[in-house]
């Protein structure tokens, strides 16, 4: 199976980037921990008095085989909002958000969605983190020893992650004697996948699913390799023709300024980053285009803070910065207010640290599902 | 998952023999290897001329990991006639068998079904070996290594079975430039559960699923563990009160006979036991109880040979032979009686083998799943 953030793989061929390697590496890690903004942290932080209740299963590790490992098991975080929950008893319906590949707590309080709708339907609320994200790591709960090797990263997979999700459901229901609930899974980008896929593997389990911005279609062969970079490219596009012209023109630009006597130190301080890092055109490349795609990723009607805090349209906010006549023809200066919507729209950044590889939602081994999951059986 | 063969297990409650262990290790291997009869030789042989062809798929071994191992593959057989088909060009169905535990030649002899209706729909045939039976065996296609432990025979279980189908069939479509064919499944016993299952877990692969003699509910905690042995029990009952009083006195008696001076060479001789054999009343008992089981799943209403050369209605043969005035009062020559409808339908046997551990349908994988396939997700 394959998955929403291997479209950034696709992407290179149409930025013309040579190396995939450098520019995939970098671009993953860099969701920033300012991701969860202060109203969203203080919600976490009520968190603790009623958005959800952290919980553990005790999960196999593989539900496939009956080899000497396979059942070794783990602990598996959950978190759990019985506030608006109709009962056991009304058989009230349960809503399931199938994790995605980071920390579930960073996913509930990005889907209000399920919050805002339990009410109406009186429904359980359930969060499931996918193995070996965020607590939810086998192998002693020890991260160094769960990606340690393919011996025991190999059990990172979105088919044993959709089985954990069965049996998690089929126990819970049963310990809350609420086995004739309904159940209906919710995700989004690959937890929707998961969701969809979750509907049609175990029919049985769920009667419904509600699958966002899920890719499932998007497997080699099924569809154009530059689709998610064609759909990126034309949401910039939509905005304006000059906005596009500018972004498509800017590599060939940045690498020009690089190669003139003083292009580095004119980048560095257009651009604002940190004087501690090792810089070069390629990585002031690889940083502008995760402000292009995140941007565009999370290019909702709403102010937001998925990723990063965003005004709303904020794609539009982009193009409005490289077409502002304030800039007049300084393309540089144009592309850095635009990547100032995405990396520093509270205004608060002083430099960009383009060296950042913190990983604050737990999205380690992305990469590792975005190299094995190929197939769509 | 379960298994129509787990009601074996089920069973030996009822008949009231205390040994699970021993009652349970002898009978599965006696399919006699005069199973496949002439009349099914003949058809075997002239199928090397048209009744199927032999092929081989490289399969992968573990489609849900990415352990070192996962990627191992083994040759996988499967056997298919194109005389029927209507073509790709013009969508013509494809009928598939999914193989259950034995060699797939013994099953596709065995289902004159599917050669039936081909013409009908101008559907294509195949059938599919269920991996580490016949000649689909891991690890080199070696069966001692591939069954020396639990680190290689951990890969035979159902899930992997019905994934392998999967790969094997969108493969085979393709290969057939035929992906547009509807595929149907088709199996019986644990390889009607494999085709129920596969409907419900690849519903983009197979359009439909003929599960016959199927007991996909037939899991712990879902129905009585006696519903087996009661059934079989029922059978026997509905053709005579009699029959159904004989067979169930029958262990006593048994019991009480070898219990008595000589008595052991009274049942020896009643029953015909070849003179070589470590005979006792367990043996004898295990022999008699495989008769009623073999008999009562394959009573056929007419003349068949899947297990063993049987008369149309064997069970109501075997209840006439037990009514019969012919022997009086002789329980144990009535016991004899019924015993030889299964065992010696063709009249040739002189004597019978209770040690008879020859498994012509390789069926050596069972015990294995029996123990290891319980849950039902």
């Amino acid at each position: 199976m394959a998955i929403g953030f291997q479209f950034i793989l696709t992407l290179f061929s149409l930025f013309s980037v040579p190396s995939l390697t450098f520019a995939f590496a970098p671009i993953l890690p860099r969701f920033p921990s300012s991701a969860v903004s202060a109203e969203l942290k203080q919600r976490s932080h009520s968190s603790q008095n009623g958005l959800y209740r952290t919980k553990f299963f005790t999960q196999i590790l593989d539900h496939f085989n009956f080899n000497p490992q396979s059942n070794h098991t783990f602990q598996q975080r959950y978190l759990i909002n019985d506030t608006f929950w109709g009962g056991a008893k009304n058989n009230a319906p349960i809503f399931v958000y199938t994790g995605n590949e980071g920390n579930i707590e960073w996913f509930t309080q990005n889907t209000g969605f399920m919050f805002e709708n339990a009410p109406s339907f009186q429904a359980l609320l359930v969060f499931i983190e996918h193995r070996f994200y965020g607590k939810s790591i086998p192998f002693g709960g020890n991260k160094t020893v769960a990606y340690a090797n393919t011996s025991t990263l190999g059990y990172l997979s979105s088919t044993q992650a959709l089985a954990d999700y069965a049996a998690l459901i089929i126990d819970l229901k049963k310990n809350l004697s609420a086995t004739d609930s309904p159940v209906v899974v919710f995700g989004g980008s690959y937890g929707g996948m998961l969701a969809a896929w979750f509907r049609m593997k175990y029919p049985h389990v769920a009667i419904g699913a509600l699958a966002s911005s899920a890719p499932i279609l998007h497997f080699m062969g099924m569809v154009s390799p530059d689709i998610f970079i064609s759909i990126i490219t034309q949401d910039f596009r939509s905005e304006s023709e000059n906005c596009y012209k500018v972004i498509k023109g800017s590599w060939d630009l940045i690498d020009d300024t690089a190669n003139k006597p003083g292009g580095m130190e004119l980048l560095r301080k257009t651009f604002r980053i940190c004087k501690s890092d090792d810089f070069g055109p390629d990585s002031l490349e690889g940083w502008l285009r995760a402000a292009w795609i995140y941007t565009a990723m999370t290019d909702y009607p709403t102010p937001s803070n998925f990723l990063n805090p965003l005004p709303a349209y904020p794609v539009k906010k982009m193009c409005e910065a490289i077409d502002s006549s304030v800039t007049g023809n300084n393309r540089l200066a144009k592309l850095y207010a635009a990547a100032n919507v995405y990396y520093n729209y509270t205004g608060k950044a002083t430099c960009f640290d383009l060296d950042d590889n913190s990983d604050p939602h737990d999205l380690g081994g992305w990469q590792w599902q975005l190299q094995t999951e190929k197939s769509s059986c």
